[in-house]
């Protein structure tokens, strides 16, 4: 059996991908950027809703995004709607970002200073668990088409988010979707888990996100104009 | 960098699982059974839609199904409501079905002979791709609310399915979806691949999909009864 190998040489990758997160984690931090990333199914709604958080925190926030993707670039270009800096990662047949993909997609792209870099990780609920990207703080998606019981299937990228982001509020009649229910088993999974509930078409919820988001920066004495 | 180390003990488990696969498919074909396999994103209706395809084919055929999943057996618990034998297979940290796992849940669970057995893969629009399962056909479902572009982004799992199955067509208003850019994306990753497009809830599309089905396995001589 070769499973044993290959448990051992993907340690090694899980370790060097610490090492790396943690160099960007330091670097972030000296550079006053706070980092999000998001992680989510595919198809939950991160680029929506991605755009929409882009473009209500513009007016006073400097903000950018790193997009990962097997394939294509239509995530960044969706994105670029929003006027903010945008740069593609293009993973080929890997199924989540690494740290050192993030390290490489800022060198030679390095916005003016940030307040904000979100950094939204390929749609998947499993292969992007093990990853420290060195973000700040981890948000991961489930929208409410996908049935309320997903964080007691997918328990470790609940596990390793820090937030949890219910989308897609829009259609929670038309899928007769079980808030309370949803809530208990995310709580089951990752008790005192913080969870929004939104709608990036409607705006519902987005002001309590945005709230939340704001509070961990600090104040801006020079807020950008809205240009 | 251990990547080349990696990509070979990966290369091993892959031939391994492909012999297992040959082994299982062969198996099958003695016994007469049509074997489908249903991939997709987490959370884009394939248990839903198993659920009624095992309901409404059961008066007629003999069929059953493997379901898999990280954690939980609350897939299994749903199917069995089509009071279909229903076996589990929970794979823990991996976030695909192989060969062997589906070897290993036939062992000792051998329901009577079948006219169709159903595996439904982990909920991953990555993973699944390259591990053959012993399967007659593979269906890669996508919802209407995930986006039209899915077939883009994940090339590869729609290269590997055989038959596309467009799901949640009960949302398809609530989320704008665009049929024509969904069916042009899907033929342009995998030209002249089998479309289908259904709702579960409503069934609207179901009875098309079972005409599908059913022309591939011999018509019954002794229909089982309904009970």
């Amino acid at each position: 059996m070769s499973e044993p190998r290959l448990v051992e040489v993907r340690k090694n990758v899980l370790k060097q991908n610490d090492i790396t997160a943690r160099a960007l984690r330091e670097r972030f931090r000296n550079d006053g950027v706070f980092v999000a990333s998001l992680v989510s199914s595919p198809g939950s709604g991160k680029t929506a809703f991605l755009e929409r958080i882009l473009t209500e925190l513009q007016p006073e926030y400097r903000v950018a995004a790193l997009v990962g993707d097997l394939a294509t670039e239509n995530d960044a270009m969706r994105l670029a709607r929003s006027h903010a800096p945008v740069k593609q990662i293009v993973t080929g047949t890997i199924c989540h970002l690494e740290a050192a993909m993030v390290e490489r997609a800022l060198e030679g792209w390095q916005p003016a200073p940030l307040d904000f870099l979100f950094i939204e990780n390929v749609g998947n609920l499993v292969c992007p668990s093990s990853y420290d990207l060195g973000e700040s703080v981890r948000f991961v998606l489930m929208s409410v088409t996908e049935g309320e019981d997903k964080p007691l299937k997918y328990p470790t990228i609940f596990n390793s988010a820090d937030v949890a982001v219910i989308t897609k509020l829009d259609l929670a009649a038309a899928v007769e979707f079980n808030s309370v229910a949803a809530h208990a088993n995310i709580q089951a999974v990752r008790p005192g888990m913080k969870i929004f509930e939104v709608s990036s078409k409607t705006g519902e919820g987005i002001k309590d996100f945005l709230r939340f988001l704001t509070e961990q920066v600090p104040a801006r004495k020079n807020p950008v104009s809205a240009n």
